[in-house]
């Protein structure tokens, strides 16, 4: 637990002011700092100087004006399951840990939206939509924030039929650097008003506001879903079927493969009995009949390329149990090496270009970090999929290697049209790729854009833009 | 054609530079000048001091460039066919012809992607799709240039089941107020690299930069495609209609709103016979029996709200007519009073106030200008419709009842939860409403943006952000 050489000290008179206003809410022990100073990345954690449990837009707007006026870092603290070192206080700080803005504040049916606090998870949120007969699609791994979902512009499972939090975001409360409060958005479905701070601030990662609301959509529960799953004896002949399936335009819900071994990890983690194979996951949303034609037009694809055990799952509860394992597959990928961290990559690329993406990286795993052991889980009806890298924690050179294979394949997505991450953000993590990705011109717009909203660089210092 | 007051002279050196670059494809002549200096909105013209018909994205921004060196304003003009002023050059300057940068650049139908020179038009981009088995949906009214549908954020009848330009733009070339050519965004499907440039670029309304290239979704022909005409004893009960159709997530394609005047207006203009009524059009995509399906449970919603005559077009030339004639409602609705100028207005509310909204609309209209006439038009699916008031240039009284009674909606839709412009933007139209739809801290926010981006404020000067 070092402090980085450059960090200032918390200032005594911010400290006294913040537990002045937030009693016990309010704290500087070691155990609750450094359980805000890491996310789920590999990086080595960096605590907060601090921690506040905010309860509403105010209070972070009070916490952050506080912090401006002495120049302290801020970091927003959502579940802490970032996976691009997001939530490290890499120049100290205060960190606002915002799980208690947990209410749904608003679901109105009749327009399809819901409004809730920035800390209602994804799964509380269907919670409360239950009987309804409205859900919310977005579904990262893990039981995510809402708030912290838009500020990662994350997406999911989903997201091939739904879009991602881009698309799904109708408006927000945001609390600026200098503790304004700010309403972006609207409710109306479309609106040609203007510049667009909605999408500016969701994938923005903490760095030019902090999301305390915000205004969703919701989507009508399918009257059908039917979930399948089938094998495929090789990865490529899965990946062409994807690849046909989408550019027939079907309008599949949720599309996911997994190679050989992230289906050994879920058998063994999920006490699945999954056919240890190349493996694609479907799910077919709409009405009966939809459902049915959609599910025989990917039958016939799947069969041309040699898709073995097209298997249904219609019964909810088998439904379920199949996405639950499908969620689980980190946890299940940690489990194939007791004690190992995991580096986790995040491409997209285009669909034309993902058969040549999966092929190349699956030659440079053979030829350079095999026995680190890489499952593979994609959400590749959008062209994105991740490779979990299991490196030993006392093996400095695993890691090593592993970061060596993952900058070789976030250029690799970058020079196929892709890009380093289709959703879980850059944090600290994928900086390195910034400029590769969008060339010098948009960096410079980015930080002019920084620098307009955030001129003294407090909030979630150090991230997303690259070092100068 | 007078020039404000503040308006320097276009300086002798720019307009040598800018002769020498471009021979005859550089212009002062007043006709040339008067041409550009109009939309289709009812304000006053105001001529730029000289046009540039450039050809290439540098050839763009080689003129930037200069006019930044001499401070002096610059407007992209794409067809002319914005409706809020947007392209009138309110301080001089140089407008920028776009029109010629008209080249389908790459057609990539295994992504179903496209990416175009900002000059294409709409409907020259779905002639380069024939035969491709895609098309590009979005329709605003006119045959508009697809860098000027972005720069507006434009949408139109498909809105409702494609999304609008803030979905549908992949990634985009722009020039910067300082003459640097910005990429953005890309081809994958979804990114979570940084802040999204493309969503900000979108609906910017050529002030952060223009647009001179840009990357966008195609989507597969449907394989069925039927559309219905249906007429309503009452607007409120095609409102309803329209409003139990999305509330059950039926994915219709289309679904548009006409009261009866401006049905009269279309059957004199296009030849139509259509019962004049208030009247729905309907469109369903997909495949046979899903089309079918959807058709069906539309009918019954529109049995139980006492809809008419619900008709069929199913030959492609009868759909053809149909959706021509709905595109021209514009022009047909200029044709119910001849000489006269349109004052359209574009409100969008979510659809549980949009029956409050149309009726509340109405009363006002037979309240204070029943006799200027004011045909309605909408996508109602998104809340959105237009009503176009007709009024005689030669009675200024005519154009002030008009504006009173606009501003009243416009506010009345941001009572409602909506916004003053669903597809249309703000130009210098819809100023008025900006702070109230948005609140202050937000329009400081983009002004910070505007400055941040364009500190000479050379783009578009005086566009979207009310004057200080």
């Amino acid at each position: 637990m070092n402090a980085p050489a450059e960090r200032p000290p918390l200032p005594r008179e911010l400290a006294d002011a913040l537990a002045a206003s937030f009693g016990s809410r309010f704290s500087t022990a070691a155990a609750v700092r450094e359980h805000h100073g890491k996310d789920e990345s590999s990086f080595t954690p960096m605590p907060p100087d601090a921690v506040v449990f905010a309860e509403s837009s105010e209070e972070v707007a009070a916490t952050v004006a506080l912090c401006h006026r002495h120049r302290t870092p801020v970091i927003a603290y959502g579940t802490g399951t970032s996976l691009e070192g997001h939530l490290l206080a890499i120049k100290g700080g205060v960190c606002i840990d915002l799980s208690a803005l947990n209410r749904v504040v608003a679901i109105r049916a009749e327009d399809l939206d819901a409004t809730v606090q920035c800390g209602v998870t994804r799964k509380a949120l269907n919670a409360a939509l239950n009987g309804t007969g409205l859900f919310f699609p977005i579904d990262p791994g893990a039981d995510a924030s809402l708030g912290g979902m838009a500020a990662t512009r994350a997406s999911g499972t989903n997201a091939v039929r739904y879009g991602t939090m881009r698309e799904n975001v109708l408006g927000m409360t945001v609390v600026l650097p200098d503790g304004r409060i700010l309403k972006t958005g609207g409710r109306a479905r479309k609106s040609a008003a203007g510049y667009d701070l909605t999408r500016l601030m969701v994938g923005s990662e903490g760095t030019l506001g902090i999301i305390t609301e915000l205004t969703v959509k919701l989507y009508p529960v399918p009257e059908a879903i039917s979930s399948a799953v089938c094998a495929f004896p090789t990865l490529a002949a899965a990946v062409r079927t994807v690849i046909q399936t989408i550019q027939l335009g079907i309008p599949v819900a949720r599309i996911e493969l997994l190679d050989t071994l992230a289906i050994k990890a879920i058998n063994r983690h999920s006490k699945t009995t999954l056919r240890e194979a190349p493996t694609l996951f479907f799910e077919f949303h709409g009405s009966p009949t939809g459902v049915k034609e959609q599910a025989e037009t990917v039958q016939g694809i799947v069969t041309e390329h040699e898709g073995q055990d097209f298997e249904w799952a219609t019964r909810p509860e088998d439904r379920s149990r199949l996405w639950q394992a499908r969620h689980d597959a980190y946890y299940a990928g940690l489990g194939l090496k007791p004690g190992c961290r995991a580096l986790t990559t995040d491409v997209c690329v285009p669909i034309s270009r993902l058969a040549d993406c999966v092929a190349e990286t699956f030659a440079d795993l053979d030829a350079v970090a095999a026995d680190l052991q890489g499952p593979l889980v994609g959400h590749v009806g959008d062209g994105n999929f991740h490779i979990m890298l299991l490196t030993d924690p006392e093996k400095p050179e695993d890691l090593a290697r592993a970061k060596g294979f993952a900058s070789r394949l976030a250029q690799r997505a970058i020079r196929l049209d892709g890009t380093c991450t289709g959703e879980h953000g850059i944090g600290i993590g994928k900086q390195p790729y910034m400029a590769l990705e969008h060339g010098d011109v948009a960096i410079d717009l980015m930080r002019a854009i920084k620098r307009a909203i955030d001129p003294e660089n407090i909030l979630n210092p150090g991230k997303i833009l690259p070092p100068q």
